[in-house]
């Protein structure tokens, strides 16, 4: 049975994962929401080798998430700052939070959000900004966008199919 | 000047990524939200050698992120299903998505949620569970848990430091 390939070149998440480049990047742009600016501390931080933080650094100014500011003459001293796209990675940091709260602390939290109102524990979750639906394959579904190509186009013609076939199984098991 | 160390060894965000493992990881629990489970399904989709990603899949199972189950005896056939605790991590995948969407696609969009019942395209955004208000610096803020080290307290104490210092600055430069 010849079956068609579900490569996708053009998917937000593979250009997210590549554009933020290694994992561990997200700590520095986790430090830089944190209030760090400079080399020596996100290497305090970090407790990572110099040249290793250079490369890392480099590769988030080229990307456009951090930009790097002179705030010194004499001595010429810099600062890395956040941008606006790398701000916007807020909801996949409190994301991840979470999830490693929820998941991967047995023996406790050690980090939470409070509503500074009410000074209750926050639990993040996704909704549609519009309707506040939480999101989930209940209330939504992928669907193409304008700029999808083939390949995209077949891969939710597959994943409607599966989770159609899926919803099925469980009507008839239960 | 002596200042403390910023060093977290109970963050969340960190374990997480150390959880997760390679970042590419994420493009396997990806597929398997879309529906694909079986080792060819997966690399056929993600284009890799068999011997990476039978070290990644391995991986996702010694981390209870995914499970092998077998779904035919002669021939042993298996398949990888998302557990519980792989499940929860879509809204990471999500605000990926988001970000990758927002500022990775200048030849527009190739993919997106809409709610089902109305076809309006769907704009995620974390908000607190029970206020429903948007997670941000305006309304919460970051405390310790009740699993806090020391090392946390003080990372939490500069956080809030900094974002004072930064607040004051800009009342006082506008």
């Amino acid at each position: 049975m010849k079956r068609k390939s579900l490569e996708t070149t053009n998917c937000p998440i593979a250009r997210s994962l590549d554009n933020v480049g290694e994992w561990w990047s997200l700590l520095i742009i986790r430090d830089a929401f944190h209030g760090l600016r400079r080399f020596d501390e996100f290497q305090k931080s970090l407790s990572i080798a110099p040249n290793m933080l250079t490369r890392r650094l480099n590769s988030l100014l080229e990307n456009g998430l951090m930009e790097k500011h002179q705030y010194s003459e004499r001595p010429a001293r810099f600062e890395y700052l956040l941008t606006a796209k790398g701000r916007d990675l807020a909801p996949v940091l409190t994301a991840l939070f979470s999830w490693g709260n929820k998941h991967l602390c047995p023996d406790g939290i050690s980090i939470q959000f409070e509503d500074i109102k009410t000074g209750q524990v926050v639990e993040p979750i996704l909704v549609d900004k519009q309707t506040g639906k939480e999101i989930s394959s209940r209330h939504h579904r992928l669907i193409p966008g304008p700029a999808a190509d083939q390949a995209m186009k077949d891969r939710i013609k597959h994943i409607q199919q599966t989770h159609q076939s899926a919803s099925l199984l469980k009507e008839s098991s239960s």
